[in-house]
């Protein structure tokens, strides 16, 4: 993208507005810990590590006497993605060393994309030759400030001239798959949004070579969670024989939480998938084991799924 | 409902719009086969067994020196939906038999109706006692004439007063979820709308006893065609070890159509899916292989895939 997707400017938080894209490109000036927290909640910012950074900045824009306020209204904003937490935990820690928290937040931000630009790197092996590949969701530029998780492979096999064509899952209820298509559409990969049930169609047809998403959290024995519906691709994935690699930073590794089972899943309002008077039940996230993952594309390298605690171990220790 | 979805009156086939329900409630009248195919082209008609009646209503209004040119604008409408040829089968029999060919297109809707009502009869025993049931599409009384073929043993069920909880599907890209939803709330019976990506959820979760679906066209060795994602639910559903069934009746079954490879799978248009600029691909169809169906549930009884050979001969028989 031409900016970032969130950024620092004359002592506010400048946003994208992400529920206006791509039909509308509009910015929020946000200079609150509660205007930030707002933010994320109606997700005019989205993605677990653009959430992570427009948090540690919303923690930034807090006064000493409200930090711990405002760290509880950020962390009651959603759930499920674990960056939201390792962001604020990765403030209070900057406040306990008396660092400058705008400098810190900088760095978070910086830190992001940087794990970002790796992902990419790293990630450029796993785009199969050839090149045809599914994604769920907006796992881009977007979703992490800049470059993007699992967008981040496909820009790096495409500024190499290797040939792609990327199939976006349109992933309702919030069609985030228009901002990936729009992101593609920028950088000129060829690409294709589908119906979220037509994933299967495609992947029986073997149309798809390889499947990166992104993730929320990915819990220590290598489950994860991530946007609705990508559970139902990676097991038609599996069925198929397609690999299936979730790319994601450290940030939404969560050490602390043993299996999927323990990871809380949003419930969103149900008008996000139909208006009154239908009735409709709207889970914002699911959960994938991690038998059905091949692997994890991280800045630390790519990893299998029973890797998984060893790498967060080491990223700690 | 409280009339039919569509039926003959004044020398014309009155059709509910089903493209602006159920915001709307709405009726065309439709006076010659042309106007018929443009119903079915545009989905006002939807649903295979009534665009097979709506067909057989369209030939009803040809002249005589017309008709071969109108069967052939019919059954050029949509590719997938066997009930549709069936149909055009049938009135070519009535008219080389000499017979009216509106009392042949009114026997012709009939007998899908009293299919149907057999259906719920010979279905309603599927119904596991938990009663929590996901269907996909609508495969209710707006897409069979009256009474529908999946929604048939849930209002059998239903009127016999037993518990039941609905998830539709609400169906991408045309949201024929909704008209589910709208059924089944006029007839009362507890349901909730889901994002088709939330299937796999609470597939996992164990909050699904059974899934039934309509069909387009079964083969003869029991694949089936279906709108698109009903694939994706038949996988979920056998790996959560979930019966699934296909409520259909046997004008959907497809003798000459060896398997599911055989079947057409109708391309619509990108736009259903996202308007332009963005890129889109849409196939409306998808094909389930036999083995992931439990049992098909037809008029002439609750079928193996397996017996779905000699089911379709014995009905030729």
């Amino acid at each position: 993208m031409e900016a970032r997707a969130l950024a620092w400017r004359d002592d506010a938080l400048v946003v994208l507005d992400q529920r206006v894209l791509p039909e509308r490109v509009a910015w929020l000036t946000l200079t609150t810990p509660d205007s930030v927290a707002a933010a994320i909640r109606d997700m005019a910012v989205r993605g677990a590590p653009a959430i992570g950074a427009a948090a540690a900045f919303g923690l930034a824009l807090a006064s000493p006497r409200d930090f711990d306020r405002a760290a509880d209204a950020l962390a009651g904003t959603r759930p499920t993605a674990r960056d939201l937490f390792h962001a604020i935990e990765t403030m209070r820690a900057a406040r306990a060393a008396g660092e400058d928290l705008v400098g810190a937040a900088q760095r978070y931000a910086d830190a992001i994309v940087a794990a970002c630009e790796r992902i990419g790197v790293l990630g450029e092996a796993i785009v199969p030759s050839g090149g045809r590949l599914l994604t769920h969701c907006n796992a881009g530029a977007l979703a992490t400030v800049d470059v993007g998780t699992a967008l981040a492979p496909m820009r790096r096999a495409h500024a190499k001239g290797r040939r792609l064509f990327v199939l976006a899952d349109e992933t309702r209820p919030r069609l985030q798959g228009r901002l990936t298509a729009w992101e593609l559409a920028n950088e000129g990969i060829p690409h294709a949004l589908i119906a979220d049930n037509a994933a299967g169609h495609f992947l029986s047809r073997g149309d798809v070579d390889a499947v990166i998403v992104g993730a929320d959290r990915v819990a220590a024995n290598g489950d994860f969670a991530n946007k609705i519906g990508t559970y139902e691709k990676a097991v038609l994935a599996a069925r198929h024989g397609v690999p299936f690699y979730v790319a994601a930073p450290l940030s939404t590794f969560d050490a602390a939480t043993p299996s999927g089972r323990g990871i809380a899943i949003e419930e969103r309002d149900a008008g996000e998938v139909a208006p009154a008077p239908f009735r409709a039940l709207n889970p914002a996230f699911d959960v994938t084991p991690a038998d059905l993952v091949t692997a994890f594309v991280t800045e630390a390298g790519v990893v299998k799924p029973a890797d998984v605690r060893a790498l967060v171990d080491r990223a700690k220790g």
